[in-house]
C-alpha cells in the first residue's frame, strides 16, 4: 500500500516531479502558456543578485561550518533550523499599506492576506521560536543556526541577495557569564576552522559604559531617557567610524559637524569641546591590560549608575575569561568597539582578523571583522511583553571563508575522480566493473558516460574533472589482460616543467595487469 | 581599514543586525508602524504549513545526508547549490496575467517587474544551470543537490510547505549506463544510511516499453503521436494506481470507467477488452528473473520500434547491473513501475522499502517508496532549443528518515551536555573552569546560566537537557577540594526500577577530588 495522497512531499509520486499545477496552466485565470509564445525561450540565468555554488565552493563552506558546529556542540549549544519563510509580523517589519512590503526583505501576500517574507537574519526567527516555545525549551536555551538569509537590496560586486549566516545565541541567561562564554566559544571556533592564535582578536566592550560616558558628557539624562536620543545616535555612529575618519573626523562629528572631501556636510551632535573630550577619552580608554582599561573606564563614567554597572560587567567578563585562560592574546577589552546602531543593551563583541591582506588597490590592510554580536534584551519581548535576556554572535560565513582562503587554509580535497575511459562501447560492463572495484576500495571513480567516439574528448573531460588518473583499456589490452593507467597529475607537470630525469623515473603512462588495477591506482594516488 | 560599505553581507556592521530598513518605517510610503498600535503584539508562530526543527531532528537529517553525499562523491558526483529563488520564467511556471502567480509556488513580482519564486524542486534549477553553464561544465555533468524546496499547497498533517529533497542527476549522458549507475548508487546510498539489503528493492522499468505496449494495444500511432494522448494519460494513471485499486479497478479504468465506493465515477480510457488485456499483460510481465521479464516484454511489444528500443535498454541496464553484482536482491526489472505522469522519456526507477510497518490504523503494510526518478530529455531544451539527455533520482528525505526511525536506525547521539551547576554565584569563574576542562577533554559540557537561586530548577534544567552528569560544588566541597557528581542516567533508572543491589553497587551520586573531575566524569559516561 502506498502512503496517502495527502502528503505530497512524502508520497512517492511527488519524488522528482514538479507540483501538478506547474505542469498545466490554471484553468480559472487568464493564463499565458509558454507554448502560446512559440519563439520565446526562457533566459537561463538566476534572478539578479543570486548565484550558484559549485563543487569545491559547496564543500569548502560545509567543512568550515561543520567544524564550527562541532565547537558549538561541545559548548552545549543545540542546532535549530527554522523555515526560510516567516510572517512579516513575526519578523518585525513595518507594513506599508500598499501593494508590496517595503524594501529590505522579499515579501508577498498569501491567499489568507497574510504578508510572508524570507528571513533577513537568524536572530528574528530565534526570537519568534523563543517566544513560541517558551514553555518547552530549556531555559537558558543555547542554540546555533546556520543557513541562508535573504535581503532585497541592490546587488553589486560581491554583494548577493542570498548569503549564509552562522549564529550562536543564549536566550534566558541574564549573567554576563553567558556573554563571556560566547566570546570564548568564538575564539575556539576561529582557531578550529584554521585561524591561528595571534591572527585574530575578540574585542569586548559594553554599551552601558558608553551610556555612562554619555551621562557624564551630558547627553544622557537617566530621568528622561528620550532626551538627547538623536545626539546619542550621532555620537554612536561617529565612534563607529573611527577607523575611517580618524580622531579629527570623529571630533568634528561630535561637535558642529563634518564636511567630507566631496564637500558634503554631515551634521554633528553639537557637543561642546569639553563634552567631546569626555567621549574621545572613552574611545581611547584601551590600556595595556584589561585591568588598567577597566580602571580607566571607571574614572570616565564617574558616578553614573549605568556606567558603573557596565564597568562592573566588563570587569566580570574579563575576570571569567582570564581565569579560563582566554588572555589578551585572544580576547581584549576595547572601548573602541561599539557595533553600530541596533538593539544591543550590554556587552558587545567583535572578532577581528589581524593579519594583513592586499585590498583591491594593492594596499596592505588588516583583514578586519569576521564576526560580531552582543546582548539584546528586547527581541523576545515584542511577542510576549516580558523582557528575556539574550546574547549571541553571528559569523560572517563568506568573510571567514575568504579569510581562510587568504591564509591558504580554505583548500579542500578537490581532487577529481579517477576516470575510466570507454574505448569500446560494447564493453561498458567491463568499464563499469572497474569503477565498481575502485569505489569499493574507497577511491572516487567514474566511467566516461558521454559519446565515446572521440577519445580526445574523453581526455579533455578527465582534465576538466581534475582527474588524477585515467584508465584505458582497448581491445588489445583487454585481450592481453592489462589496463593502461595515465598519471594525469604527473602528465601535467611533465608538460610544464619536468626534468628529463623525472620523465625517465616516472613514466606518465604505465601498463599493469587488469587484476592489479586498484593497487596500481592507489600507488599513483599516494605519490 | 574596514571593507567597503557596499557589501552588506561582508561588512562587519551587518553581522547580527537586521537590514537598516527593518529598523525604521519607510518614509515615502503610508507606513503602519508596529509602535502605532500599542496593544497589538505579533503572534509568535511560523506561517501556516511551516515548522521548526530542533536539536536531534537537525542532526539526524544532517548525518543521513552526509552519508548519502559521501556515496555520491565516491561516484564522481559534485555538489551544486543553487539559490532558493529563481525567476518564474526559468522555473517553467505559467504566468497568469493577474496580480499573483498561480498556485503551487511561492512567487512575487520584484521591482523590475520580473516574477520571482521559491524553487519547488531541485530539477528545474539544475536544468537552468545546465543551460546557463553548458560551455563550462564537464559533459556529462554529474551533480548532487540537497536542500529545501517550497510548495504553495494546502498544508495538512505531516504535509509541509517547506521540505528537503536530495537529488543526483547526470546531464549529457545519452547511454542507459548512466541510468544503471544511478540505480546502483541509489542502492549503495540506501545501504550506507542503514537500510539493510533485503529491506529495499530498486525497481526499474522503461517508458518506451510501455509506449510499445500502447502501440500494440492501438492507443499509440507512431505516425501521429498526438492521437490518443488523452487515452494514454488515463492508461498511465490507471497503472500507477494498481497498488490501490487492484486488477479489477485498473481494468475498469482502462475500459469504460470506474465508480468508486463513494459513488463518484472516473471516466476510463475506453479500451476494448482485448486492448485492455494487452496493457494488463504489461503490468504483470514481471518474471522470476530479469532475463525472463525481458523475454516476456519482447513478446508484448511485438514489432513496435519504440517498444523494442525500450526492451533493449532494459536488457542493457539489467546486464550492466548484473555484471556489477547488483542482482535481484537489490535491483529488479518491474513493469509495474510507471512513475505517474511527468516528463520521463526512457528508464524510470523507484526504491521501495519492503519491510512492514503499522499504518495509522494499526494495519501492517509495506513501508513503500522512498526515492524515484528516471530519464528526462527535454528540460534543458526549454532554454537552449537543443535536447540534452539527462537522468536522475530524488530521495524523499523525510520519508527515508521516517524509515530509519522505524528501523531504529535513525537515532543519533542525543546525549545532552554535562551540566555544571552553580551553588555560589560568586564562584562562576570556578564553574566555568570546570566546563573548560571537560570541553578540552572533548566532553560536551555547560555551566548553568539561569538564575542559580533555586537549585531544584538547575536539576530540572539538567533533566530537560538530557544531561548524563550534573556536577555540584558548594562552599563545603570547594573548601574540601572535591566535587559531587550526580549520575543522572543511573538516577533515572534507579528512580524507575533498579534493584537494591544496583543501588548499592553504583551510587547515583559520588564525591571525587576536584583534580579528578574529568577522569571521573569520563568513567561515568563510559558506563
Amino acid at each position: 500500500m502506498k502512503p496517502s495522497g495527502r502528503q505530497p512531499q512524502a508520497r512517492p509520486q511527488s519524488l522528482k516531479r514538479p507540483p501538478a499545477s506547474a505542469m498545466q496552466p490554471p484553468t480559472n485565470q487568464g493564463a499565458i502558456m509558454a507554448q502560446d509564445k512559440p519563439a520565446r525561450r526562457p533566459r537561463a540565468e538566476p534572478p539578479k543578485g543570486f548565484r550558484d555554488y559549485f563543487g569545491a565552493e559547496v564543500t569548502e563552506r560545509k567543512q568550515m561550518l561543520d567544524k564550527v558546529a562541532a565547537v558549538y556542540h561541545l559548548y552545549g549549544f543545540d542546532p535549530l533550523e527554522t523555515s526560510a519563510v516567516e510572517t512579516v509580523e513575526a519578523l518585525g517589519k513595518f507594513l506599508p499599506d500598499v501593494d508590496r512590503p517595503n524594501e529590505g526583505v522579499f515579501g508577498w501576500q498569501d491567499e489568507d492576506a497574510d504578508w510572508l517574507a524570507l528571513r533577513y537574519d537568524l536572530t528574528a526567527p530565534l526570537a519568534r521560536v523563543a517566544a513560541q516555545f517558551r514553555n518547552d525549551l530549556p531555559s537558558p536555551y543555547r542554540r546555533y543556526a546556520m543557513g541562508p538569509v535573504w535581503r532585497n537590496e541592490k546587488p553589486g560586486p560581491g554583494r548577493f541577495r542570498q548569503f549564509y549566516q552562522c549564529d550562536a545565541d543564549t536566550v534566558g541567561a541574564p549573567s554576563v557569564a553567558a556573554d563571556a562564554e560566547i566570546c570564548a566559544m568564538l575564539s575556539d571556533a576561529l582557531e578550529t576552522v584554521g585561524i591561528p592564535r595571534g591572527d585574530y582578536v575578540v574585542k569586548v566592550n559594553n554599551r552601558k559604559v558608553l551610556n555612562g560616558v554619555m551621562e557624564v558628557a551630558g547627553v544622557l539624562d537617566p530621568s528622561d531617557p528620550a532626551r538627547f536620543e538623536a545626539e546619542r545616535g550621532i555620537v554612536l555612529r561617529a565612534i563607529d567610524k573611527m577607523d575611517r575618519l580618524g580622531d579629527d573626523g570623529v571630533r568634528a562629528l561630535l561637535g558642529a559637524g563634518r564636511r567630507d572631501d566631496s564637500g558634503d556636510f554631515t551634521k554633528g551632535a553639537g557637543l561642546s569641546a569639553e563634552q567631546a573630550e569626555v567621549v574621545m577619552g572613552f574611545t581611547s580608554a584601551k590600556r595595556a591590560t584589561g585591568r588598567d582599561t577597566v580602571a580607566r573606564l571607571a574614572e570616565l563614567v564617574g558616578a553614573s549608575v549605568i556606567g558603573r554597572e557596565g564597568v562592573a560587567e566588563l570587569e566580570m567578563m574579563a575576570d571569567l575569561l582570564d581565569r579560563q585562560g582566554y588572555g589578551a592574546d585572544r580576547i581584549v577589552l576595547d572601548p573602541g568597539v561599539v557595533r553600530g546602531l541596533g538593539y544591543y543593551t550590554g556587552p558587545v563583541y567583535e572578532a577581528e582578523l589581524t593579519f594583513e591582506i592586499l585590498d583591491e588597490k594593492g594596499r596592505k590592510r588588516q583583514f578586519g571583522a569576521v564576526a560580531g554580536g552582543g546582548r539584546y534584551d528586547d527581541l523576545v519581548k515584542r511577542f510576549t511583553g516580558q523582557a528575556v535576556p539574550a546574547t549571541g554572535v553571528s559569523i560572517g560565513v563568506d568573510r571567514l571563508l575568504a579569510a581562510l582562503r587568504a591564509k591558504g587554509r580554505g583548500t579542500v580535497d578537490t581532487a577529481g575522480p579517477v576516470v575510466v575511459t570507454v574505448m569500446d562501447r560494447e564493453r561498458m560492463a567491463d568499464y563499469m566493473a572497474m569503477v565498481g572495484e575502485l569505489r569499493a576500495a574507497g577511491i572516487r571513480a567514474e566511467v566516461y558516460l558521454g559519446n565515446p567516439k572521440n577519445f580526445g574528448n574523453q581526455l579533455k573531460y578527465a582534465d576538466k574533472r581534475a582527474s588524477p588518473v585515467a584508465v584505458i583499456q582497448g581491445g588489445n589490452e583487454a585481450e592481453a589482460g592489462v589496463v593502461i593507467l595515465k598519471d594525469l597529475i604527473l602528465g601535467a607537470k611533465i608538460a610544464q616543467n619536468a626534468t628529463l630525469e623525472e620523465w625517465k623515473d616516472r613514466p606518465a603512462q604505465i601498463e599493469v595487469p587488469r587484476a592489479d588495477l586498484v593497487a596500481a591506482v592507489r600507488r599513483i594516488l599516494a605519490q
